[in-house]
């Protein structure tokens, strides 16, 4: 941390603040040979908070040097993370891990209906949501326990892995029984309690980026998740908000390789909800494994003029075969693979 | 509900679009002398999503005509909505409600003295976290219960109104029990859960505005709360996320304007988080109170360079009192006061 | 300038920083007691650029310690500019400017009429646009040179300042014929070639805030004025885009008091265009004012709903009255005054 | 256009709305089965402004039907322009285009050289700027008169097509006489007198959106130019305004897609100014690709560490090289070619 002081600021605004900075436990080094008189606070283990110096007088600015994140961090782990799922998945490593599926389970037709169709596709995982955050009060908040039960039983049928969000805490315990990744979705990206109980399940997380979230909130955010002993954090871009409405959201594809180089963690990517239009969806699903991405989120529904949430944003089925055969082309000229239909063939049944 | 077609949208297209409509129980009604042929949802209460046509061929556009919320809207109820407080204060009415206090309780010391300190220049209620929710995993997380506690004695001893946080459902029913209003922070403005149990405490509700929430999100969030047959929810602005780092938020306040046109409700503002920094907080708070807020929510710490969290935005004892002066002076233009120590005398100290 | 090295960075990398930097004719100094490495650059008299060192191996960040701002810092000159007006009127100084008028000059009877009604209610400036930038190529584009001649007359007849917009080099000689103010609008704050030219006029230029811009290139703007020889710069904020289309944009004060503590120039605002609504211009002309504006501008129209731009944020002639009766108050609990009538009756009519 | 009225607007609200229409010479058409009681304009051709019913008494909302442009849009022409550049190479068609070059001309050993190398990569075009607009009025503003000069020797020396920015009237012109793409900048992006006079040289015209343009705002643009007489605009994305440091700028690929779907102009993409960080360009420069962008503008330069400008997201030559093979098979999986050495090989050279 340094602290640049104003041109006008006095000698006694200095030793105030060298002062703090040593009352806190820690040394003030003054800076030479800069424009603005400054100090360095040297051998701040993250108790000295700048906020402190940011408005006495004399003060005009706090620069912070260091970065808040810990665990999730490429300084503590130099190797990509690699979560390992059921059937000898992984996600991290080289191949790409696809998840298809509705917004969420409707009823036991569609879900079937549909996890046939992502998995003929070569989709290894189905996400549906049981639990369902609603901007309104009134609209379709999912089948709840009823939805986990279909997902369960599509899992025993289907050999596809299941993506399913977690609202809250108790629906977390629930979830956690089912799913194989558990999702925390974007309006919950800083909702502390349910990242720690989430942390404590041990099961791999996913976590979305919240819609104005900078990186560092969202790594934050994932530190929440691995300073409760979790290491499977899998972080997934959905899209910002933007100032024009041509695309329901702004998504934000820059973060994919600048995250890669921060953490080790994976990154996925939700087209689907990146872009809000189901014609954007190919191109900027292409995109993302372009950029980078170890994984795509993609919303399909057998009928999506039917669907009680998202339908303007689910493909066909045929769409996504004709995205997962792009997927592939794209994926080979950076030399890595897509997990598909043998992964699955090969997994137990739950 | 309007939908719009594509200039070489065919007849099947139209054709589709209106039996979709039709069988959902609405009525079709074409809308003529448009450059773009249109067809009107007629007769839809809300059961038909615009979203089921959104990406049928032929399809440009869905405009929305209605708005989704119901009972924070002035269409629902004419007259501001004026929630009575212990002691006979209210918020919404004439007088405005200046609340102050720390972010957080940090010891008994600190907090009876930032009480005493607030009372003296004129404010009726104290707010104070005893719950942080904090980007950081690391960071001061709060006192917890003894927090509480503090609150609790403070609020015996001073007869100021407690305001303060509640993170989580465990968290929440701790919280009724001490305060006279419970705050809904920014980052919870969208767990839904939350916000029904909030709903379900009959207590008034101060619902912060999230960073980059739009004024319908906020306002559906409100409905949450007011849909579980609690009406006593105070709005509060508290800035947005800018692409300027020069002030930590963007201080939105249009809002203030904006929603009182649309929403019987209190609206409150936050000129310390509206703006992260101490030497801004008393022109933004005059600037509230100029645009029609009902109440400010400040930051005041006895002493603000030893806080552990948000010193650079917290005002000194000093400062706010000449707040409060400006604050009445400007109130007076408005022909409002503001409800004061008069108040506090004459409440029963509970 | 900081430079921060990542922590694999090795001893080669480091070395060649230094060497960078020694070659650019400034001095390394490392930065001891930090928890990543540092060098700061010392001597830079701002002919190294960071941008040279940010993508070499083993660097991690760039920190830019000074601000790229001279004769527009408070640094470079302590006191408010106060610009001298004709009239004996001035802006920076304790009176209030209030400047009112239509979008666009429209027609004789247009703009005597509003002229007539903005000084009887208490504005002694007049704005109007002669040339006006529109999206659309196939919008009215002003009245142009006619639109000059009409405003040259109202001058002489009213004695008001007249405020007027200059889009391009031809333009801005004609209009600089005729404005006492000469407004540089928001599209193009970064239009370098018409801000020197605009700075060799001599005049007051009115330079409004881009819809994106950050305070630092908006300060870099008046700098290209300033750096042509002409101090007389007044800076507008008129709204930022936001993502939510409640209001047209978001009117951004938490800038005035921030650039009043980093520049000595004047600093007006225009509800108007912050708002986009006629309803919430006058309580957000109110908050600029509480917030320490040293102006204001606002739209004002004989008949709104006859304008041919703008119409939607017009204020009618009896609104504009009230407000400048509310601003005259809250300017008074700040202890200052609004530049009023009588510094027009007094003023020789050019 | 549809006018929606509040729940209690009265009759002669209503009355004064359909009056308003007739007056302006269209139809008002009643749309009946809504909740809210609404009016179409019917027979509008652009000449009634939606803003004077804005704030009528009684009126809530104004929605816009149509689209303001016109020319650009796919309803004009359904087929996408392809534009014809010498050497019989075009933008638009199936091959992709890439452009690739230094910031500026900063001397003849540094263009000759970087052109050379591009050249050898693959690259077709030259980009180099004369003209640098440049945040501060102190930083190098480009070689002017001289930059251009080398840029038609290094035109007549390789065969490379030279693309280089006009910031004013008069550099536009001395531009037009060398360039055989004229790039308009961000920053001038609104700047409707340079756009107009780009449109009368009948040269191809690249047209950058603004840091914070919405796709209708940019299409507008190119319809000033389109509106001279000139077709050929090529848009090129190039990041917008975020509110996150880790990267400069966010870059909005959903526009590819969808400016595509509507408009027939040919889209490239900028991944250097649109991620602003070296080690970002090259994954970005696929995406873009993936997305469906019809060439590429890329940052190159022999001495990053020594650039004038924009070093820190320049390429070295060997980084572009391997950038041009990941692009030709990315293309390969849409079906498409990049434009290579053998179109300028097959190039006159002047």
């Amino acid at each position: 941390m340094l602290i640049l002081f104003r041109p006008d600021a006095s000698a006694t605004d200095e030793q105030r603040v060298v002062a703090l900075i040593q009352e806190s436990g820690c040394e003030a080094v003054p800076i030479p040979g800069l424009r603005r008189r400054a100090v360095a606070v040297a051998g701040n283990d993250g108790r000295v908070d700048g906020a402190r110096f940011a408005a006495l007088p004399g003060v005009e600015e706090i620069v912070t040097l260091t970065k808040p994140y810990r665990m999730v961090a490429r300084e503590w782990r130099s190797d990509p993370t690699i979560i390992r799922l059921p059937g000898g998945m992984t996600v991290g490593g080289n191949p790409l891990l696809v998840v298809a599926g509705p917004c969420s389970v409707e009823s036991e037709t569609q879900i079937r209906r549909t996890a046939e169709a992502v998995k003929q596709a070569g989709a290894v995982a189905l996400r549906a949501g049981a639990f369902k955050p609603r901007t309104s009060p009134y609209a379709f908040q999912g089948l709840g326990e009823r939805g986990l039960e279909l997902l369960a039983e599509v899992r025993r049928d289907t050999g596809l892995l299941i993506v399913t969000e977690a609202m809250d805490d108790e629906g977390l315990d629930q979830v956690a029984r089912v799913a194989d990744i558990i999702q925390i979705g974007a309006r919950n990206m800083q909702n502390y309690s349910l990242l720690k109980r989430a942390g404590r399940t041990g099961k791999p997380i996913l976590l979305k980026r919240g819609p104005t979230a900078s990186v560092t909130e969202w790594l934050m955010s994932a530190e929440y998740v691995m300073a409760e002993g979790n290491p499977n954090v899998i972080l997934c871009e959905r899209g910002i908000r933007g100032a024009d409405a041509t695309t329901r959201n702004v998504f934000d594809l820059n973060v994919i390789p600048a995250v890669k180089q921060i953490s080790h963690l994976p990154v996925m990517a939700d087209p689907s909800h990146g872009t809000g239009r189901r014609a954007l969806v190919r191109p900027m699903a292409r995109a993302a494994v372009a950029a980078g991405a170890d994984g795509l989120l993609i919303e399909v529904h057998v009928q999506p003029d039917q669907a009680l949430s998202d339908g303007a944003q689910s493909l066909y089925p045929e769409q996504f075969s004709l995205l997962m055969e792009e997927v592939r082309g794209i994926a080979a000229v950076l030399d890595r693979t897509v997990a598909g239909a043998a992964a699955i063939a090969a997994s137990p049944s739950t």
